[in-house]
């Protein structure tokens, strides 16, 4: 029988560089001969996407309610589990995801104020106890995240999403949720110092991933 | 201090002569001098109108999941009652809601086969206790219900959305989900026989309406 893919989800605030090293972790696994689908939440599906746009769209005045943002990110992810993640973790693919649950604790959680038993609910009714094999954990002091942020939006004409329109309290508040959630999980969660040369953070995504790929083989 | 509002819920499967129906509701309600805000679920608000065309489109290829659809329905309901249902309501106005959450027992539910105790945890995370005052449900047999429909489309010259489209025996499901949640709730759910020439509906409407708004008062 073919053996179940393995889960890694990849997290961080904004600026963090998880674009960059998603990349590079996705083309490290693949050159160890793994099969690798990548996918990023909210989203990943079309439906999932649309749902997406529901929750990053700033051209609607009326406030998004704190429990409706939350549902939504949990129909995202259903969707997503359902359509894409399942399936590619039972024909044995791994599956590398641009942000999970992690990022509702942090953002929804921390950022917004949402209590984290009422996210544990609906993780519980989504997820009927799925979470990642691994997460590796982008972390920097907010304050360096926001320059590279407002350098890269810069350099490409982009305007800022609802969540990147929040305030520097917002992303500390974010950033320590991230660190709570990784103090709670060391077994799963592997924090990388984002706040370094991109060699440097590409050697410690290294050691990481070598030593848990020789686990699980 | 205020008098808090009454809520009153419509509900009925797809051709039973809803919107007719709430109309006439809206209106006697108003001749009796109460402030009356008509709404609908899905719906009600900018946002969770974005929502509801999400569940409605038929332009995707893409299976709904079934936990995904749930999951929609309660955020769209959660910014309904956040934005609209519970300010109107708290400051005195009736509110009138073309559907509410014995639909989502009745088609996801009864039709899509949802377990009522996942769409009770659900119910419960959203609405924190808040249900109708009264529930009207218009009654009539599938069949009677569905040649009325396809004659309403037809000559509107409209296509069936995604509801629209599934087949007897869904409808079937929806109808007898209804009148169980009737059964369970006689105080709260006035079953109207909507098999009936107008008139007669609406006779049966107003001795409800008038029974109860005494009570009330």
């Amino acid at each position: 029988m073919q053996q179940r893919g393995r889960f890694i989800t990849l997290e961080g605030g904004e600026g963090v560089g998880k674009s960059t090293n998603l990349e590079w972790v996705a083309d490290w696994l693949t050159s160890q001969g793994i099969e690798v689908v990548r996918t990023r939440e909210p989203g990943g599906t079309p439906r999932a996407e649309a749902i997406r746009e529901l929750l990053l769209s700033t051209e609607c005045d009326e406030p998004l309610d704190g429990d409706t943002e939350l549902l939504l990110v949990f129909a995202a992810r259903a969707q997503h589990l359902a359509q894409r993640i399942r399936p590619a973790l039972e024909r044995g693919a791994w599956v590398l995801c641009d942000r999970f649950t992690d990022a509702t604790y942090a953002y929804q959680g921390g950022g917004r104020g949402i209590d984290a038993s009422r996210i544990g609910e609906l993780e519980r009714f989504v997820q009927c106890g799925l979470e990642p094999d691994l997460t590796l954990l982008l972390d920097m002091p907010v304050e360096a995240a926001q320059r590279r942020l407002q350098g890269r939006l810069a350099a490409g004409g982009q305007s800022r999403d609802r969540f990147e329109r929040e305030h520097l309290a917002f992303f500390e508040a974010v950033r320590q949720a991230y660190l709570a959630r990784a103090a709670a999980a060391p077994r799963r969660v592997a924090v990388i110092n984002a706040d370094a040369p991109l060699a440097n953070v590409q050697a410690q995504l290294t050691a990481c991933l070598d030593e848990r790929t020789r686990a699980w083989r």
